[in-house]
């Protein structure tokens, strides 16, 4: 089988991270992922939630949200986020704050702004990539302002998608072979090769233990390649 | 280590299924796992879904929702689902799904409400193990007034909760467990032994791949063991 | 005329109340009225509602909702209650204020859920019935624990529908009957024999006051019943 | 006891109903009792609710809303409905539709929008006693037009509030009696002198069985007098 | 051209406007437009909007509502305020608090709710002109009882509509002018002569320098002739 | 006076229209005013509000929505549009209608989202000069296709806004100017020199008749560029 756009069945679509697109954000990545485009802007507020107050923690939340002609066909806008949505906010928030010493934050709460300007899969795990860059800048520039003493990292997080498509397992789906996958998977993991998340959903048919292994050895190789693409776009962050 | 209510770390809650304790359901079951306790109950409408129209096919949905005093102290009713909810609802939905062979259902709306009437955790997994005895209840009885031809099944689903404690593997986590969990899973399998869904998620410290492979057998052990409570659980149904 | 199950005119339902059936609330009831069965369960918060704050008062208020599948065919589950329910809801909740001295409950709020698990008509009467003995556990245990100095009940309060079908006079309707009235009424009373509420309310064709006569004194009659099953589940409850 | 305002116990509010005040309304009433204010409107709609669609029937349905300076201090707009204004909107709906012979109304929809300029008690009672007559104007113009036979009026329909206050019985309460009442009773009658709905509700002090005997009667008297003040409200409206 | 109801195109409709309505509100006219009425009622509040708070300055707010039968046929109420009721109530608030002095209004929030008994056009510059007289008498009660030093009025403001139909430049639309016409205009201006507001809406076709010239001394003219009648409406104000 | 970025008070912000900036779009442009940043995607759906059913005419409506971290400070996602939201919802549907003779576009919706990424003042103005250019795009597409036999364009749209900043009149506000306004306008032409809207509001004092027609003129200047500068990216689209 070879896939629609050409690639092998391990090969990550072309992805690019692109830090400070935005002028007013503390933190902002655009991330292009074949013709999947996510805006992550980090805002960062000095409070955090009730459950946190006196702490001394920070807190790290996410939205997500498309913009209503992201897809090949228009969306209403969501006036309350689905559950979809919501599943979505809940575990890129997780990811993030699984890369961050929370404790060593300060009480203030980082939102990351995840808004899909386009979108053909995969948009939720090149939030959590693009997210943690952004994060990343806007932490770095406390650090630059000793607002924080130190970089409060504990590692870098990525994410890809892998899925089952006939049979075949395949690296990073496109929207065309998610629509076909016969499972699918949404896998966070950090640069010490540690997994943050697994999510396997078997959307028509269900797989035995061994292509449960199978996807998560894939996952492991991309995310890989994943981490130093982030690693690079940290690189060419301009000092504050 | 002993957990807390002396169970051993591979060892389920005492679980007991009771089908057709609603007068009025086409199929219900109480399920009671240790104190948590799910009441499911299944509707039936000649209908399906707007893109099943015309298609000959059913479609099997769940809701699920708590009693306000299910849990140690009083939530409020939710007015909207929230995300977690919404989430849970659609897990309990696909998992449901997959036992079950839609081409063979008619047109046909199955809704299985699943309401947690005491919560000590567990309460989505005991819905999709509970659920599936409800749904065979009302299936059957389809079958028994020659509605249905044959039982549409394709294979038993189930599910548990596996988790790592204090660096412990455990089966079935209760509250107490479960909330002090490094990581915690939930695993829906079939009768056959494949996977449903498995959602894994660090919720202090990320995983490694030796400790997701050593909970993802702890979950098949467990759940091969509530595929026989359904099945005797099924042999009770009173013929039509 | 003979009912359709049987009953006299003037027979109350077979009427069963158990008491203690939740494990994490402070007082709870099953009531259970021919096939009507609720589940009333109380909560207390050390708090009140905004306009008692400060008066040394205590606050009680209910909530009321039914399962989705409680009935016939299934209902869709209620975000926002519509207002038969927020009826219903300030009724019950009147209702158990009348029967408490409130000044002498301290500043809690009693929340009294009352979740009608299977509804054959009657559940508002129910819900008085069982949530008042639901209520009286909760107290009796801070009296128990010698957060409050006594018991500060005014009077028992309990609770029946009545009404007029085909000319006939008839005690605690069940659903068909109810559906079929000419005119029906809720009457809600104390243990003292007055009245706390009456509401009668021609469905189809207005009513005399000699009819109007009838059935009050019907209500006297079941009620003063009701009071009794009240009272032995009452000395049933095992001391704290 | 003199009660505020000079009245005897027995004695309405000054009462005027006057016909007509809309320029586009089908019927439109302002009935004025003592400092009470409402606006009754009438709209026909050529259409049915779904449960008659078919019938042949007719449907009469009511809203009610105050103005936010109606009452001594503003009351925010609502945006849904409250509990009270829905049961105050269901009370007045079944009110008017027991004074209609519905099967000879033809499939259209009357809606009776009563709006409150003015509140000072009696709200509810004012928009049934108003409400009938902007009704009999909307369906005499119905008449008048041919578009119906004859006019389907099974009985006029009135409505007053009754209470007990300081141990008195008294007719018409306004506000300040009404805030202070121990128990406060909303009846509905005929002209034929039958009832259409008794609420009765000890806000403080239960009652006994005589008081409601009491102000039964003093109800039936007041709506007496409310039927002959429609009359004669009816009788001035100018032909069609 | 002639006008439907016989007017020159620069002839404002009858228009009277009586204070001291509603019994309770602190401020109240009703001002009648040919057919349009609108009841305009002012509450005070010792509170502002949060960015005002400590400032010493008071603030100004307006809300707008129809009853459902104001209009030729019924409109559902407003759960929601629509957009253009937001539009409609933002203008009126904008343009009262071009008329007074916050600065010397103390820390006190005037709400002027615009009821609209009936509509012909015209309703939200009515709400402007009667509001202003509404407002004035308010503040005049302040001052009367010694709570404000004098009066803070900047100067007084009213406001019409002018419009282009059929190529005509007309002053005050009524609705069949409204609906037809090619671009409208509303205007809101000071006692001095100068603009608050100017807003001009192409309908249908766009409209010249020359033509927007024109209509703007319309305008200037009939608001000329509605600040005398507000002028002659707040001398007949009884002191307080 | 010189501006806070050294421009004239007759200059306008250099401005930047890109064409074709969605891969799925019908018709998308990203316009540049200074810092603004606003993204225009045009869908099309074959069929329009019911009010223009069987018309054989098209519609053409807009949302408006801003990132939340478009701005200096973060603002949370609007569920419901606010009032503000809705006004310029409308200002852009109208002015976009105004271009467009709607009666030779078929049964068509088209839906032009203005996504602000970044907002530096002018936001809704910028909407309506690149959603023109979005929508002749879409439009062009169709006349390729020959799915429309020829452009129904009636003449091109462009806005700006104007205002008086301490006394200055000033073209093309950004955020610090808009904020410390005197009075400020949008102003909405067509390349035919005439007005599709003028909305002049103030803010802070009102406005003399000389000084609206000074800043009229200031508008009409920079509208003219506006409209070579659409004509330009126009130019630059690629046949289809």
């Amino acid at each position: 089988m070879t896939r629609a756009d050409g690639r092998a069945n391990d090969e990550l679509r072309p992805t690019k991270i692109t830090c400070g697109v935005q002028t007013f954000s503390e933190g902002s990545v655009l991330i292009e992922t074949g013709l999947t485009r996510v805006l992550c802007a980090v805002s960062i507020e000095d409070k955090v939630p009730r459950f946190l107050r006196g702490s001394g923690q920070g807190w790290i939340t996410a939205e997500y949200a498309m913009l209503p002609r992201a897809t090949l066909t228009r969306s209403p806008r969501e006036r309350t986020p689905r559950g979809r949505t919501q599943e979505i906010q809940r575990l890129i928030g997780r990811s993030l704050r699984a890369a961050i010493d929370l404790e060593r934050l300060g009480e203030r709460t980082f939102t990351v702004d995840c808004d899909v300007l386009q979108a053909d899969a995969g948009t939720r795990t090149a939030a959590i990539t693009g997210g943690y860059v952004a994060l990343y800048q806007a932490i770095a520039a406390l650090v630059d302002e000793r607002r924080l003493p130190d970089m409060p990292i504990r590692a870098a997080v990525a994410a890809t998608s892998v899925g089952i498509v006939d049979g075949e397992r395949l690296l990073d789906l496109c929207y065309g072979e998610d629509a076909g996958a016969q499972a699918d998977f949404n896998v966070v993991m950090t640069a010490d090769g540690e997994f943050v998340e697994v999510q396997g959903t078997a959307e028509g048919m269900p797989y035995s233990r061994r292509a449960l292994d199978d996807v998560l050895s894939l996952a492991e190789q991309g995310i890989g390649q994943l981490i130093d693409i982030q690693r690079d776009a940290i690189a060419r962050i301009a000092p504050a």
